[in-house]
């Protein structure tokens, strides 16, 4: 990297990065790495502070932000529920929490369940925010630690076959992820969902408007057989109100189990956000081609690069 | 300072400080405006560990206690929800809680729901303790940061004009403000508050004895124009029961707008301890005389102060 | 010690320890005894992280175990409540959980709700599990502590008499200790309890089949006059459902107060896993028999100890 050329100020959204700057992070996370105890590296970010004001709990994402500040020597404030935090309680306007807060850290690690509120608290703050989910809309991190281990997975973007599978109407991640693999050249998307949570349009219309070829398909075994890339979601209940009919047809639907994973191919691998309940089945865990654990854990690695880009550059 | 003279135990209600005491935690809380990151006064508390217990969230008090913390390279336990650290949930008294907690930290900060239990603890502890607020009783730290607010921003304490505003009967703050104020000379404080709400005699007749000048006044913009500080308070909507009407009316009676820092001398600031709702409207934010933000940052120079003098001595 | 051979993996049950890793672990419990700020030993754990994954709320264990990792040097990573970390909220196993969070830390206690729960983490996890309580399992690193203190206070463990008072049935602590106990020679156990919250037959046939002799006893004032460990425990309340008058009657039963100090002998000491209420009356507090709150210290020393075996090695 040339100079300060990516200066990185926020993470906000999915569509934030161009394709240089997912290399460039990626090349750090890489760096991240090899970060070990009571080396340098491990004390990049001695000092800062990060605080996480999370207005509704997540814990798996909190823990990932914590474990990769604190694996880089920073220290950490916690706010694991920060709708106590005035703002709900006493009628505290974000604006004015994030100007307090700043205060008192170094970067702050947002989730909120209104979209959006992470652009506004980005436009109030003078230190760095990311974005850890704010309600329907993005959750970046996300995206960009799916990206980095389709890139570790399988050695490249470009070129990819990749098949969504699940929950693709509400599914935060897929829809992100889509807007990251556009990306990249030569990129195929296949889309398997049951009827009630197909991928809406105004995802298929970016792909179409970026050049990126998809289509749906109903025969998940098929679609297996021919991806680098299955991403299995879970169909999440809560979207389905009291329609726990239409809940309990769409989740059996598709499952990849043992089935699935014989008719993938020997260096294509299976990955999911988690949590999962019974859409991936635990025999298949084994299997090195389940990559699921590892990609959670190159979140770690993930936003130990955003941390030290956002906090000292490149 | 002269040796140990203002040996400093624990930190308990705003009375305790007579005025030399005062200015030493001020001088010292200037110092801490100073340390910078990996500077050897960062790594001052290397070691101390400061345990928060909080029997009810305040997650502000916490976090600026937090953050001072570990802004001096100390550590921290915390228990954002300390009810149900045995005491409400089992039957624990106050004064078990504490022998214990204060076998595994150095110091302890404690924000408790009843009056009196911050010196019930500091009776009980071998170890420091900090009263974060203790019901409707005192809230120390806080008085301290708005008499250091005052002196930073308008350059000293004796001879000033105070406007004393919003809920003056329950806002524990002005309170705790006008005891400290009146160990100053030639102070003079207006009261402005719905009628509802006015300054209780116990403070009105200290003053008096104190030989401070207080008067009550209707008119915002008369004291406005009069004062070197407005400080502003929320009229607080649980004070009102069932009579919301009372609210209300209590509530819009008194706006710090674009109109009362027209007629605001140059030199004078506006103050609010913070959260706020409309009691201070956000189009005056960006006037220089707005002290409120720089008012909370002062709370961490503050606390950094005090844990410094509990632990180190001066 | 010779090389690695008490090589402890997991901490899952008292039953797991035979006398001589106890002994080792004393030993080096002693050692974490003289353990102080900024010195070589305060930074052994530097660059270790500690998850707390608590499924039900234990403030005490959680910040005694979190106060044993930072004097070490290390770092926490704290879910106070983490049964919203999707399990129950969203349905994942506590093996998937295990799974992921083992990639952010380097160690894991855990408190869960389950009988088990502890062992099924430990199976699934590549980094040691310490049971912090599951249930009405184990509490393993308790038993371990109360052994401690006895070995600290009386100075051995073989060839003592020791009183086991108040809730015998349910009390976790209790059987646990006695499991320990039967490890060492010529101990003499006396259960004194009402009747409802009566000692059970597996401890008592466990006891007998290991050599270890007991008694049930009605009279505390003789046990006491005999003993070298008198240890009270609260009679809990939710353990008598709906039969609010038989908890009151037991309640009362078996008090420590002034009148059984009289009759302890000069070396002996009373003890309490705490929280109390007030089956030991506040007046003895003062004696140096009352051990409970060193006791409550030593749970620190002990949980150094075992972050120090689990993480170091010997």
């Amino acid at each position: 990297m040339v100079g300060n050329k990516f200066q990185l100020e926020d993470v906000i959204e999915a569509q934030q990065f161009d394709r240089e700057t997912l290399n460039a992070i990626f090349e750090v996370a890489r760096e991240m790495e090899l970060v070990e105890k009571n080396t340098p590296g491990s004390q990049l970010l001695k000092g800062y502070l990060m605080a996480t004001l999370f207005y509704e709990p997540s814990t798996r994402t909190r823990l990932s932000f914590e474990s990769a500040m604190k694996r880089l020597g920073g220290e950490v404030l916690t706010t694991e529920n920060a709708r106590e935090f005035s703002s709900a309680a006493k009628g505290e306007t974000l604006e004015d929490t994030i100007r307090t807060v700043e205060g008192y850290s170094d970067i702050i690690v947002m989730r909120h369940f209104e979209s959006g509120a992470a652009r506004r608290a980005a436009t109030t703050a003078s230190i760095p925010i990311i974005n850890a989910g704010d309600g329907p809309g993005q959750h970046p991190t996300q995206a960009l630690l799916d990206a980095y281990t389709i890139e570790r997975e399988i050695g490249k973007l470009d070129g990819i076959k990749v098949g969504l599978v699940g929950d693709l109407a509400y599914g935060r991640t897929v829809r992100s992820l889509a807007h990251l693999l556009a990306k990249y050249h030569d990129v195929k998307i296949y889309f398997v969902s049951p009827d009630v949570v197909r991928m809406k349009n105004d995802i298929k219309d970016y792909l179409t408007s970026m050049g990126i070829e998809w289509e749906e398909s109903a025969d998940l075994m098929d679609v297996a057989s021919k991806c680098d890339v299955i991403y299995q979601t879970r169909i999440q209940r809560e979207r389905f109100g009291e329609r726990i009919d239409l809940y309990e047809e769409a989740r059996g639907k598709y499952i990849v189990n043992q089935d699935v994973f014989n008719v993938l191919q020997k260096h294509a691998v299976v990955m999911h956000p988690l949590p999962r309940l019974d859409e991936i089945t635990v025999d298949v865990d084994k299997d090195p081609r389940a990559a699921y654990f590892r990609q959670a854990k190159n979140g770690l690695y993930i936003r130990m690069a955003l941390l030290k880009l956002l906090l000292l550059g490149w």
